[in-house]
């Protein structure tokens, strides 16, 4: 397999994402080392249509199932722009399940010297770990931290997330910060 | 010229952005026909760059100056990607200048049934403009009413936009709402 190319199944190469990440101090290494053994950190897969990943984004908003079809064609489409979509799972392998994701996507600017812009969305773990079953750690600090390196490195000039209330001090403890007298406003047309 | 074909030096087919805003009611030829005959409203173009568009960028943010090479290199990326970024501006002819802009971004989602997310960026209206030097009517509100109607024949379940505080009423006025309890955060890196 060549450097560059990703291998089949996965958004984006799992040995681009742990290079990118281990950077200086091995902090994705460090992060998988951690987790139980039956957690397994890595982009998303086309296959996870099959390991309730649809299901774990439907626990955050609204998010009905698809067919395989349609969730390949959507796939397919953020693999094939190459560097705006990152999406990052956690997989328990003993359940065959996706129980933790989140999304770093690229904004390219003319702003900033033609810098970037790092957006996180979708950051989902299921229910059950929020009762701490598979981990002592937390595995949305986890999501997050991977992210927010992850666009760090790709030389993102800042990196922004919509925070309901009650997780601002869960974000503000990863360093993301309400900046004043910006204010988040939505039109909105159907669910 | 085939339906699908971008002129050479556009970033998407203008004829593209007046049919999708034209919608039922004529809305991109009503305001065009009400611009004064030396503005005309378009998609971005790769010879922007010297009609001092990265000098508009900068009324608004950090924004330095860049080579038209390099210029180039992030108007064709942005182009590549073909579905993403509809960059719009205001042109004054008569003065060979971009006098204002939008970003409309649009995000590929699985969630809301495989949706798209708009997201508003980069609106920046010339300095001189505010005091109407060009128009009866806001350009600010032409740049916004063309985006959001965009945004929404692209098929996107809701537009988003970050709004100063001073801007609160301007945005209101044009449909957009903040959200109860969503709040906006940012880590930074450099400027």
């Amino acid at each position: 397999m060549s450097g560059s190319a990703v291998p089949e199944d996965f958004l984006f190469d799992p040995e681009r994402l742990r290079r990118y990440v281990n950077g200086e101090d091995g902090k994705f290494d460090k992060i998988a080392a951690n987790l139980p053994s039956n957690l397994v950190l890595r982009p998303l897969q086309l296959s996870d249509h099959s390991r309730s990943y649809m299901g774990l984004l439907a626990e955050h908003t609204k998010a009905p199932a698809v067919s395989f079809e349609r969730f390949q064609e959507r796939f397919n489409l953020m693999k094939a722009y190459g560097n705006i979509y990152y999406i990052i799972v956690i997989e328990d392998t003993s359940q065959n399940k996706i129980v933790a994701t989140g999304t770093l996507e690229i904004e390219h600017k003319f702003i900033h010297s033609l810098s970037l812009r790092g957006r996180l969305e979708e950051i989902v773990v299921h229910q059950e770990d929020k009762d701490y079953r598979y981990t002592d750690g937390n595995l949305a600090s986890i999501i997050l931290e991977v992210l927010t390196t992850l666009g760090k490195v790709l030389g993102c000039y800042k990196i922004t997330l919509e925070s309901e209330d009650h997780l601002l001090d869960f974000y503000g403890k990863l360093g993301y910060k309400a900046e004043k007298g910006q204010n988040y406003m939505a039109v909105r047309y159907f669910d």
